[in-house]
């Protein structure tokens, strides 16, 4: 364990990005790989991690503050980086940043996620981590709505925050709940966009 | 235990009703408290449940046909009864309905339903148990919004099946997931029902 924890130490660091190292991935593969497992956050301890690495404790403390700044770092590599919106259109820009909700680059994030959310509300730490994943995101989103507001392609007196919860919920609940998408999941982004866009009543 | 076996199960049962006697309730109380407890769907015996009810196993076999049957039963149990459409207004009926979404009359069901939801993917019998618990109640909304597509109160060309999620959605992830809704959350059915029926572009 230690001939391996010396091996990763050692690879080569680019200046500009410390944290881009073997140690640094092989950490977040840690995290990740035992949260997959089934550990909850609260058992997670850093030296469990620190045994799964194959790094010494020093190494993480080092790199992280502490349990939950890696806690959001590892998440954020299970979600991805989100879209940048082209500023055009706001419906498509809507579709293409609907497209990311409840989807993740990493496939251990169907086993991580749908347990850890109720997790999240144990702790306001575990709340804050939860936070730091999911707000970049729908800040993201509101000010598209918001752009869609001033340009008139959205009406005058939109509840944003509400509008936020509608385009996510139908995708999060179709995506990570009931896992029995009623259409094609690649249409799905577009159908609810559009179906919110025009709304049920006839015009 | 056997005492209180035979004590449960010498209660009087009224002949038209016959789940309605103390064991069956004893029954069903067991199933949840197991479950609320940390027992997965898979996990759960009904040995375990016979124990814990203080009945014999040949008790739950006269009642139910198996665990799943008993299942469903304990889940409805949880959820409570469905509310009556009027019959009205399809708005006013699409908010009675939309109260009920994520709400449970059982305070067990917190502990119970976050986890549930990504287990019953894991088999087709747990998947079928989920959805005797969720159709009849979607039924309902379907109903309503097919409704509102004769009557002309919504767009002759709405998509039934979209629309139930759009409404759903929204609910089920500020109540379920989030638990963080972004307004008093006994106006969000309201909120949500109006804003997808007046739509988000300008009219």
């Amino acid at each position: 364990m230690h001939a391996m924890s010396s091996a990763v130490e050692s690879a080569p660091r680019s200046p500009g990005r410390p944290r881009s190292t073997r140690a640094d991935e092989a950490i977040i593969e840690a995290v990740l790989d035992l949260l997959a497992e089934g550990s909850t956050i609260e058992s997670l301890s850093i030296e469990a991690i620190a045994a799964k690495a194959g790094v010494g404790k020093a190494t993480i403390y080092r790199r992280w503050s502490g349990k939950q700044a890696l806690l959001v770092d590892a998440l954020r590599r299970l979600k991805g980086k989100p879209p940048t919106p082209k500023g055009e259109s706001v419906r498509d820009d809507l579709v293409l940043l609907m497209r990311g909700v409840g989807r993740n680059a990493d496939p251990r994030a169907s086993k991580i996620m749908p347990c850890l959310v109720p997790e999240v509300h144990r702790s306001p730490e575990q709340w804050a981590v939860y936070q730091e994943i999911v707000q970049p995101r729908r800040e993201l989103t509101r000010e598209v709505l918001r752009r869609g507001v001033r340009t008139g392609e959205l009406r005058a007196d939109l509840d944003v925050e509400l509008a936020v919860v509608m385009l996510t919920g139908p995708l999060l609940t179709q995506r990570v709940l009931q896992r029995q998408p009623y259409v094609d999941d690649e249409a799905l982004p577009e159908r609810v966009v559009d179906a919110l866009l025009a709304g049920m009543t006839p015009r």
